[in-house]
């Protein structure tokens, strides 16, 4: 049963708290054998990887890489509508993603005084791609396609292979239509050490990206300032603000959507309706019923899920811009009208029409955002992810002679007369 | 002595394995006492943080913030001409940082489509500026101009007491000029603590920059996910490229400039000229000799520092973008013209008036930068750092019709019936 709560603006930072509490969980035995499986790649490359996939992944390979021939194979397998249903989000979430693309900048000011910041891509990127169950197309293309917007010259897809030596069909077809550049068959631990350090066969990255069990979290955690790497996600949330003219069958769909992710998923409603409140209840009930991942929505609508009733619509913002969800639904009438009030969500979806899995698949913004409360300071996946800044500056001998006294004035204030000197010998 | 070597393309990659390897030092001591501070403030709030001043400060405070009456006497206590020059540096850092302000956007594809990105403030953010020799009030005004221009809410600056329960004038002037809202005399591992948590009297931040010691650098590290943080930052570096035009006098001064921070500080020239290479070792010796930091510079230049000489300037360009410097002076015939073939740098300094301590004090580009190879996927300290987005998402009744069935195939696809039954529900 979902509970109801009535809470108050005192409550806020409490409850708040309660729920984004990071479990200080220790991972000694994950860590020890993740770092061994570090270290033996550093030290042996495509020895050692190979070791592993045998020994792991029971699978015994002579090439890490998928051919083409594979990729053609996996084109056959894969039903024809859902290739033209990738092809068409790819297409979604490229058109969208452009929209980031940063541009580099001159100003000019001043005769002789040239600054600017140019914009480059990072050159290689890897991203990684679970196995089995979790092997969601959506979640290949998400990543890929960014990267591929950024500019990217290299995008290495990693990936589990089974036991014949076969990779999921799925994840093949929409690496291959995201642009993915090479795909290798490295799961788990293995294949973000190989990522992160390269081997005689495969070329080191320079950013990781993409989700993963525990064995790849810790791994992307031990090579992080090696390389860049992404956010490691927490489970999934959504919350949504209702006020009295929402349809509580909608609210308890969506609801019952985000908890089907896994037990810890959250699904939240924050109303300003008590009959909301009771309906929805209700509806989460009898919905439930015919439903396929009925064990795990049992389990994480009771532990995680929650009906807060607040006294009016500002409560509403205010207790939702502590929490920063990842996933926000407005479905208060004017939806629009209330996007200035939304500081901190990873995703607003406005009115009835816009529920949550519109935006985990197609509509074109990106799927990764942040969870857990790290909206209040991180973005979703983005092109931006991709790019890299370097600062440009040029001064000509006029006006840098126009500031010399300041500046060695200021450099020797901070006790460095070397960075005085450095200006001053420019006009002896 | 700074050593000449001359190098092919086949040793790039080792050279900068080996200058890039990070130290894997453990701080086990240090851990457990910033694990200790960590939790005391989390426990008793202003009650600890009181404690670890007089305990490790040697201060006795009854406020934990300083009063406008010390901010003015500050002011009557620094050297109005280094105001003045504190003035017209943050008026350049901020023309400078206004250029890399986002703005939300939103596109309109289609009749009833609305996608964007909405960008947002961080609302409360931290500046750590150390105490001591490292108080350098150029930090502080790289640090919170780009906050402030971003239109963060509420900028906090910490920094450590002295025993006389005073703080160095020179921070209160340079944050006051930057526009911080806030000063606290907390510095070490409590004042990242005191930052990240808050207390009775100290609001909670949602991100913490600025550079520290030891201490300072593993609480950070122990915070990062309860806040965001910036990047720790290494030892300073600066590569210069010359050709045969460029003058030895000024490369030298440069060097030194640079090695002057400390002992780890790492010069670097990349050069095609012998003879270029043979004056700047002769220059570095001739000028080391009158400059105050001596000792410094001597341990600096000849373990750190280095003259590469290759066959070409392609191959200058090669190296150094493996190399990822910090700092790179492009001392070259046609400077402008290179820009393209640099793909990795924090900062870029073009032509004989452009000296690295130009973008440290003044020309407006922020001065914290990726060291030791990161600018491979990470950017100068911006505006960029103190903005978040939020995706939004707005579909109507007809448009997510046209696309009903194909999200719930591509959901199906992915085993996740809930998510398919949330669009659905919207056309029974």
């Amino acid at each position: 049963m979902l509970k109801i709560e009535s809470i108050d603006q005192n409550q806020f930072s409490t409850i708040i708290e309660e729920r984004t509490s990071r479990d200080s969980e220790t991972y000694e035995v994950i860590d020890e054998r993740v770092k061994n499986i570090i270290n033996s790649i550093r030290d042996r490359g495509d020895a050692a990887v190979f070791d592993y996939i045998e020994q792991l992944d029971g699978a015994k390979l002579d090439n890490l890489f998928v051919t083409e021939e594979e990729i053609n194979q996996a084109f056959e397998q894969v039903d024809d509508e859902l290739i033209d249903i990738l092809q068409e989000a790819r297409h979604n979430i490229d058109n969208y993603h452009r929209n980031q693309s940063e541009k580099s900048w001159y100003t000019n000011d001043g005769p002789g005084i040239w600054l600017g910041q140019q914009v480059t891509p990072i050159e290689r990127v890897g991203v990684y791609v679970p196995g089995g169950k979790a092997a969601y197309p959506s979640t290949v293309l998400m990543n890929v396609v960014p990267a591929k917007v950024a500019g990217v010259e290299s995008i290495t897809v990693t990936t589990p292979v089974q036991a014949d030596g076969k990779v999921n069909p799925n994840t093949l077809v929409a690496a291959s239509i995201a642009g993915a550049d090479q795909i290798l068959k490295v799961g788990g631990a293995h294949g973000i050490a190989t990522l992160a350090y390269g081997t005689e066969s495969v070329n080191k990255v320079y950013k990781i990206v993409g989700p993963g069990n525990a064995y790849v979290a810790r791994a992307k955690k031990f090579v992080f300032g090696d390389v860049d790497i992404d956010m490691i996600a927490g489970p999934s949330e959504v919350c949504v603000i209702a006020d009295d003219q929402a349809e509580p069958k909608l609210i308890a769909a969506d609801l019952l959507a985000q908890a089907e992710h896994d037990e810890l998923a959250s699904s939240i409603l924050v109303t300003t309706s008590k009959r909301i409140a009771n309906e929805v209840q209700q509806e989460v009930e009898t919905q439930t019923k015919n439903l396929s991942r009925k064990e795990i929505l049992d389990v994480s609508i009771t532990k995680q899920g929650r009906i807060y009733l607040v006294d009016d619509l500002e409560n509403a913002f205010e207790f939702v811009n502590e929490l920063a969800p990842e996933h926000l639904e407005v479905l208060v009438e004017q939806p629009f009208e209330q996007l200035p009030k939304i500081k901190n969500a990873g995703a607003i979806f406005l009115g009835s029409y816009s529920p949550e899995p519109l935006g985990d698949y197609f509509a074109g913004p990106n799927h990764t955002l942040p969870t857990n409360g790290t909206a209040k300071f991180s973005s979703p996946l983005g092109v931006y992810d991709f790019q890299k800044k370097s600062s440009v500056i040029y001064y000509d001998k006029q006006s840098l002679e126009q500031v010399n006294q300041k500046i060695q004035k200021f450099a020797e204030a901070e006790g460095l007369d070397a960075h005085a000197a450095s200006i001053r010998k420019r006009f002896e």
